[in-house]
């Protein structure tokens, strides 16, 4: 093992902070300043992961003898807990990711983490997300159960909603009775090892294993591979870049390992002629705040618009080009992003997009990219439609300009799957027909489809679906948000076939383990006991 | 395009009986005299393939517009075409498989096949399958929708209940409102297609798209994995080796094509020595019988005993060595199994297995292979626990007998995924320490725990699940029976986000389409209209 100068953050293996085993180090960057920020974090060896890996292994198998209960206590007291750590999570992810304190961080986005948790709670104590069928003539029950051990790996966008060890992923993973391998996401990693403290305290104050959540900070790309692969692993969460998250999938896929992915979306929002002519400024205005907000850093960001040629769509991409060039370029998460989206607008420009405003190399002095609209006609699309639906992860987004309806339908037929997909069409109605041919090739590839609205917001409800076809993300029925949906992900179906009822699991006995537990009896959902 | 001889039966593309385009062709052989059997069927080239996938994406575009009442008519007048044809259905199954009239084709398997089309129908009326979620407050309304083209390849052992135009994987994929491409098992081709002449009388009586329902007898292995990670394809449904599987799967998952997969699976089946000591002589009947059935030719087949040294265990192995020795062998279904089977036997032998009845070459004259019986300590297992998992796909089975509990716990845990797992215990509940210990260690392996019972029957339930950890499926949540869990995989999640009513698919309308229909509106399952 390598020696660990003291300086360099420990990881958390088995309830431990420990010394990683480390061959080499990095550290995050401020992105208001572009100045690297003290804390020097371990690239961990195959060591820390295998230590990690049975760890959660001991841990995933004790979870299986807690109670539902006790499970969501801890979820419960996490939450508490970073209610209570707030100044110290918001001061931590501002010098980290550059997202405002507030209302983003603090008031949005943290409550938002908690709330998660506490909903993650309340499905794990009734049960309700497992689907729990009884036959009672055939004498069979089933429902979903605990995966194993599952790793998470977070995006760079939300360090909070979507951390590795406190976001969606992580609370359906445990919600669903399965312990967490955190991989932090390395543009915040002392974010990251915060929320692990808090959890830390959580799960003993619980009564849970320590191995419950686990974190490691960074791995090389083979060792992340490996990971994700290991025979003792579950499952993995990851959402991040495509490329990175296509390696991941093949070396999980190659040995039957379940990876929900979330990877690239550009989320294509269509307009009708007629609601540009009936209300083109308030959709230009809703399209702007939608794109600019969190300086487009969402991965539901409206990245690429659809409209028909003529008059009202020149005047809502003049005032789209206006409102761009006017407002003030905002922070972007690290020099990665900034690095990238600037290459992703030149791989737009190469493939014959048109730069209307923004462009050029990113802002020295912090990271930032000027607001960037791009537009190219419906034929040019179409014939590069795989190149100009390249991401372009930022304050960024590509007018295509169809000469009628019938190359507008074409250019969506065209589209790679994505999260979203927004239609705007005349408020009372009278374009209906062409709202339906829209909609005809939009929804088969979205995983959400929108009307009249932007889909930057993604509402924690049951109905919400945070997925879609690939490459979106990497199975077309499974949502990353929306308890209690998300934690099927989590989980193996068990059918209990003449199984005596002491030995059934809590869920499946003939009385139900809580008043809010829906179950499917005979083919009739109710609350009431066998 | 290669010249056709007449002789040469056509291939159904887009509800046309039409020559296929082949260079070489192939004939199934009659188990039961080992003859080659007189109808010729062409290996397709790509261009088949190609062309079927083309009318397969007009028919899925079609059938989106087409009521689901529509779809259920038709899927119920191909059950009672089927069951108007059964007698020319036996026939040709019986010259094909080898497997009896009576009960097994006609009173069992026919049946099953027509009900579970029924039961496909009544899902696809109800949208019961499709988890209709309506948040009100949040505006949402999630479901899941069709996922497009469905390529289904059946397996050799169920021609009728799991085969390409006619088994579960196809009326779930119908159901969920999907056109099939149907590949034909090998080895039951004139049975395959008889019912796609079925299927295309039906289609035309519902006025569904003609190529809703296609037919391809085979292709290269290549144009097999071109074929499921077509762009074109929505999804894949696949039961047979796990050889062809795996290199399917890696076509797919490279492309994000959704593939599911019954591969191989032993179904471990382990008995304690009380339960042996108190009803020895019922168990070894029931497995007996269970293995013996169809010639051991079910995916649920216990191919594997684990069980503790002792009077009670060698007794229970005489008997069955007894009565194995002395049952006639049956006839497998194909001479690929008689030499695959033989091929499986000599590999556990190999690996140290010692053979105590059967074993020896395949029969000449007819597909059939000695009952066989092998046994290996538990230490030896441990030693090559996977050479040991080695399925012998036929009337053979391992028992596998440990020292003590703790090494037959630790035997347990070395198994891989598998449909099934079984555990005799005692009545009275006097060794439930036993049995937990070893219920512990099985049920994360397996995608079904029966206890006291046989495996072999797989009861269409919605309670079912006819899957498991891999490499016994693909993925672990889900099952390839049970209505209505089953049509779930070939779905996507769409979510419908403030969409005005008139928009939305009659499933999440205020009014729901049926009386029968569940919805979870607000957090409660209901009938009632929102």
């Amino acid at each position: 093992m390598s020696q660990t100068p003291s300086t360099v953050r420990p990881v958390l293996i088995n309830g431990i902070w420990r010394d990683a085993d480390f061959s080499s180090t990095f550290q995050a960057t401020d992105p208001n300043t572009n100045e690297v920020l003290a804390a020097t974090f371990p690239v961990s060896a195959w060591s820390d992961c295998d230590a990690a890996l049975d760890a959660a292994v001991e841990a995933a198998t004790a979870l299986r003898r807690v109670s539902k209960a006790k499970i969501a206590e801890f979820l419960e007291a996490y939450a508490d807990g970073i209610e209570a750590a707030k100044e110290a999570l918001v001061d931590a992810a501002f010098a980290e990711t550059g997202l405002a304190r507030s209302p983003r961080l603090g008031d949005v986005e943290l409550p938002r983490t908690s709330n998660q948790l506490r909903a993650a709670a309340a499905a794990c104590r009734s049960g309700n997300w497992a689907a729990a069928t009884i036959d009672t003539k055939a004498g069979i029950r089933s429902c979903f159960e605990a995966i194993g051990p599952v790793c998470v790996f977070g995006p760079n966008n939300f360090p909070f909603a979507f951390g590795s060890v406190s976001g969606g992923d992580f609370a359906a993973a445990i919600a669903a009775g399965n312990p967490v391998i955190g991989k932090a996401n390395s543009s915040h990693p002392e974010t990251t090892r915060l929320f692990a403290e808090i959890a830390l305290r959580a799960l003993k104050q619980a009564g849970l294993p320590e191995a419950t959540v686990q974190l490691i900070y960074r791995t090389s790309h083979a060792d992340g591979e490996r990971l994700v692969s290991d025979p003792r692993v579950g499952a993995t969460g990851y959402t991040g870049s495509r490329t990175a998250g296509l390696k991941l999938k093949a070396a999980a896929d190659a040995v039957g390992k379940p990876i929900y992915l979330e990877l690239s979306s550009v989320n294509p929002v269509v307009m009708t002629s007629t609601a540009l002519q009936q209300r083109g400024d308030e959709i230009a205005n809703d399209f702007v705040t939608s794109v600019l907000m969190g300086t487009g850093q969402f991965c539901t960001n409206p990245g690429m618009v659809l409209l028909q040629s003529g008059e009202p769509s020149e005047r809502f991409i003049a005032t789209v080009k206006e409102r761009f060039a006017s407002a003030p370029a905002g922070t972007l998460l690290s020099p990665a992003v900034s690095t990238s989206l600037s290459q992703s607008v030149k791989t737009l420009c190469g493939f014959g997009a048109e730069l209307l405003t923004g462009g050029g190399e990113p802002e020295s002095g912090r990271c930032a990219y000027a607001n960037t609209l791009l537009r190219v006609s419906g034929s040019d699309f179409l014939s590069h439609p795989e190149g100009f639906q390249t991401e372009a992860f930022g304050n960024a987004a590509l007018m295509v300009v169809a000469d009628n309806l019938d190359e507008l339908t074409e250019s969506i037929s065209r589209l790679e799957g994505n999260l979203t997909g927004c239609i705007y069409s005349a408020a009372d109605g009278s374009d209906e027909a062409a709202y339906e041919k829209i909609a005809f090739e939009l929804i088969p590839k979205v995983g959400r489809i929108l009307n009249d609205k932007m889909p930057t917001g993604v509402a924690v409800s049951a109905a919400m679906n945070h997925g879609g076809p690939y490459p979106a993300t990497g199975h077309p029925g499974f949502t990353a948000v929306g308890v209690p949906a998300a934690l099927v992900r989590f989980a193996k179906l068990t059918s209990y076939d003449n199984v005596r009822e002491s030995r059934l699991p809590e869920l499946l006995r003939n009385e139900p383990p809580t008043e809010d537990t829906w179950r499917n009896v005979d083919g009739q959902w109710t609350q009431a006991s066998v």
